[in-house]
């Protein structure tokens, strides 16, 4: 094929360019059975094929057993909200959720198939995954600018009946929780005492709040682009941030970012670059828990936000110590979810796989600089998958 | 699991049944890429992919190039139509989409994946499939019934970038020209001059029909339970018939199939069991030609066809000579679809396949016992998928 110029500067995107017209797609479909002479297709195909068929039409849920759909989750996005690119729409939105569907096998075993839908209305794409459901065991929604993603993601879960997960909301929110226990552990902290900013009110800051509360946290306040989110602001509003101001501290009931960080123990910035100075880290409570996941810029460097005093940093960049990496929860989450075809994946889940993230750091290699595992530690997925498995027995939501 | 009782009787379904129980899924969807540490994860994947998406956003021609785009076909069905089982529902149609899919894989190495859409309603499947179109390369629409079927096509036809292409119509029509091409040099008699009786008036008659006359035929005849099809008949017909009629013979105006097969040349049955009788073969002209394809049981069995009189005669199944297996077909015409990225497969490309098929039986080699290549023929997939390109380029809809 032609000769690519890169659009952005940086060796890594040269590579990564040369590597995607190297491979022409980061996935591939193979047959698990031969059909090689009659008796083998008279069996995969016609007419023994018809067998399985009939078992399925007479219990459905036998599709799990006589298909791929048990271990099949499909990766799917409208292309709204790819990375930090924005809206750029569906079919370029595929090599990331190419290389999302690889991240799933190469940690989870979990097949996965990307697909891009054609549209940004609500409705189309609700009913669009309910009628392709019946394929696979489970979806990933995907890179699906908020709040729409709020509402796609909450009829889904009503109107299908197997697993929805929205891996930039409870992905991250999943990772961030494991990050934030260990680094409390560090700086010799609890949950319910500390006093939690989330710069952001897209779908991580919303997941984020709503697990960190349900892990025992009580002093959270999200902050957007007009200041903090309380109950009767007017300016900038919806539906999402009205609800979750319902929850949030009552205290911090105005004022900017720069203002509101003041004393708090822990900032998790899920916006923009370059929000954060040093001057607010120093601002912050002794001790300070600075997590700046802004990608690929995050909302202070390391070296800025430490040298404002914060005791442990982390960040979304493979780089700098304390990566916040979505990788560490949903290859596992899903795995654990199929081995126990869980009918939904719900918060008791999530805060199992957060916690079995940070136990995997033992207590004499903490410290401020690991404080999660990193992406490649082959123990993760597995450690995951048993904890996501054993919390949706528990919460009975298993059904094998 | 459970054990599971067979449904039907017969060895090979018990196999296949033990077999799908022990594959758990005929297909599994791999990676292609190494993700193993930081370098091959930041090209694969974030912050690196941001190229090729970026790429995409300012040409979606692109996402032929750096996704696996160019290879995938979506095998897609609603379940209503499955090999003779009829309206089964869309889970349990998938062990067929599976099978297919491994067919594709093992006889074209085509990508590709199957879709069961949870409705009935045309509007509902024809929306679906174009909104997830751009997630693939092509699109092979499988067991929906007729008449929606010849709906369902059209409409995405239109509407959709990529190739549609139903094999239950166009697949079971290549490889009946095909085996007609060379049944009729068997008995020394040409298309243009052969009275055909073609009995059914589903997806796969109607696809005939129309591709004989591409190919030159004259004299053709479609038959339903009610008997002839014929302009102005008015008892137990629709828009697909109605159409058909218009350019179906003239001549045989009435009568049942036991009537106007009199004095015919060939008979084409992809219809149901036991419609044909010995009687009835015998009344047919010298040397005819019976492809009997209904599945699993025959319109007539081979041994009765012959006692008949006729010369040559094909069936669908694969325990007797000449079987019209659609095999031969979809792979190659796929893979020749994608190697030039044809933007459809039109009738030109049919008959070009069909031709490829027909040619790979040498002079010396052609007998009434052997005018198809077995399914399991290596040098079909190639020998089609060569033709089909050229005849691509040839009507102008190659894009590469």
């Amino acid at each position: 094929m032609k000769k690519l110029e890169t659009i952005q500067n940086g060796q890594v995107y040269e590579n990564s360019l040369k590597l995607h017209q190297e491979l022409k797609g980061k996935i591939e479909v193979i047959a698990k059975v031969p059909v090689r002479n009659k008796k083998e297709l008279s069996e995969a195909y016609s007419p023994g094929v018809a067998e399985p068929c009939l078992q399925i039409q007479k219990d459905v849920d036998l599709s799990y057993d006589l298909t791929r759909r048990w271990n099949l989750c499909l990766v799917v996005t409208d292309g709204t909200a790819v990375l930090g690119l924005g809206d750029i729409g569906p079919e370029a939105a595929m090599p990331v959720m190419e290389g999302k569907a690889a991240l799933f096998k190469a940690f989870g075993d979990v097949d996965s198939f990307p697909i891009c839908i054609k549209s940004k209305d609500v409705e189309d794409i609700v009913k669009t995954v309910y009628l392709i459901s019946g394929s696979c065991g489970g979806i990933n929604l995907e890179d699906i600018s908020a709040p729409r993603c709020f509402e796609i993601e909450e009829r889904l879960k009503e109107i299908c009946d197997i697993p929805i997960f929205h891996d930039d909301q409870h992905g991250t929110a999943i990772v961030t929780l494991a990050g934030l226990i260990n680094a409390l552990k560090v700086v010799n902290k609890k949950i319910e005492d500390v006093k939690i900013i989330i710069n952001g009110a897209g779908a991580a800051a919303i997941s984020i709040t709503n697990l960190l509360f349900a892990y025992g946290a009580k002093h959270v306040t999200l902050c957007d682009t007009k200041g903090a989110i309380y109950e009767g602001r007017t300016e900038g509003m919806n539906v999402v941030k009205d609800n979750i101001a319902k929850i949030t501290d009552k205290n911090n009931q105005a004022g900017k970012l720069v203002h509101i960080m003041k004393d708090t123990d822990v900032f998790i910035g899920v916006s923009v670059a370059k929000q954060v100075t040093v001057d607010m880290v120093k601002s912050m409570a002794k001790d300070a828990i600075v997590f700046a996941c802004a990608n690929p810029i995050p909302e202070i460097m390391p070296d800025e936000a430490k040298y404002g005093g914060a005791k442990v940093v982390a960040t979304g960049r493979s780089d700098f110590p304390n990566q916040i990496n979505n990788v560490l929860a949903f290859p596992g989450v899903f795995r654990g979810t199929f081995d126990v075809r869980a009918k939904e994946i719900n918060q008791e889940m999530n805060i199992a796989a957060a916690k079995a993230i940070a136990d995997l750091i033992k207590d004499e290699e903490l410290n401020s600089e690991y404080i999660v595992p990193a992406a490649f530690d082959d123990r993760v997925g597995k450690a995951v998958a048993k904890a996501v498995a054993k919390a949706a027995i528990k919460t009975k939501v298993n059904r094998i």
